[in-house]
């Protein structure tokens, strides 16, 4: 058996992960070792700069995520600084600066990038995207961060309103991690 | 006449820096490089980084300057990502977080921190604080970013209402600076 590293502080990332490798064999071993995440415009800006710095301290073969909800009538916002802006003004901030804005105007783009990286060479990038819209409130109370003010296109429900399988079908990061298991099947 | 770069792409403040240095016969010349700004939850983190990039490209002495305000009932936001907030959001969409939030707690800080960086030295930081309130609307046609928000302890008018030489007297970047010329002038 392979093993491949994931560098994360997040368990739920790294298990997800772990479950879809399981398959080829491989063997995903959580690293917490952090890295700077650069202010950027582009999750493929922030996963390559936090290669190149972990490439430095790391020489062994690991993958990083990034991802980010990207709001068309916030010009992007909250994008890469998804995670410290939930964390500062949660939901219910996002809900606010959106409360004249009107359904068919509530477009949002969730997004997830992972990065492959060997020692000493270029990361290969594997983004995944998840279009929808943002809900008028907070239903839901499954996942995490915005799920619960998201819910994709073609469906009725918030991310927060399905289970871990059912949002991971179709989810940013479930297309993103499909498109690098791919990889590692064609190699 | 020694020589002094400053790292900015902001004419306005290398300006300011040239203004306040000239009496010590220090050159400023902006050099508009750029660097990675990291995420992180202090200007001082986001200073140290920057120089310990910049160390490894430039061998000359500089300067480098990073600001951000942080509002009390946000939690800090816009904090170190306040440049990136304000070009997507504006100080409307600060305003409608803040809607319901009454005169007493709209207390926020306005925050400097200048880094002085010698070729192989640690870098020397020097920070500026101003205290003050976010007004209720968007009031002044001077200065930028959140100026027109934000009203300084012990004053009636906001940033955006004071001319620049008023207004640097008691800024955040005003302090932070006097700091660093202080340091110039006892070396």
């Amino acid at each position: 058996m392979k093993t491949l590293y994931f560098i994360t502080g997040n368990k739920g990332k790294a298990l997800e992960a772990k479950m879809k490798f399981s398959v080829l064999d491989i063997e995903i071993i959580q690293k917490d070792i952090g890295y700077p995440e650069i202010q950027a415009d582009t999750l493929q800006e922030v996963a390559r700069f936090g290669v190149d710095y972990l490439q430095k301290k790391v020489k062994y073969p690991f993958i990083i995520e990034d991802a980010g909800l990207f709001i068309d009538a916030l010009d992007g916002f909250p994008g890469v600084y998804s995670a410290y802006v939930f964390y500062k003004i949660g939901c219910d901030g996002i809900l606010k600066l959106l409360e004249n804005v009107e359904h068919g105007k509530r477009k949002a783009t969730f997004r997830s990038v992972y990065a492959y990286s060997e020692p000493g060479k270029k990361p290969l990038l594997f983004a995944g995207e998840c279009k929808g819209t943002i809900s008028k409130r907070v239903i839901g109370g499954h996942g995490f961060g915005y799920d619960p003010i998201f819910i994709p296109e073609y469906h009725a429900k918030t991310f927060a309103q399905m289970s871990t399988e059912e949002k991971n079908e179709f989810s940013h990061r479930g297309k993103s991690l499909e498109k690098l298991i791919n990889y590692f099947k064609n190699i």
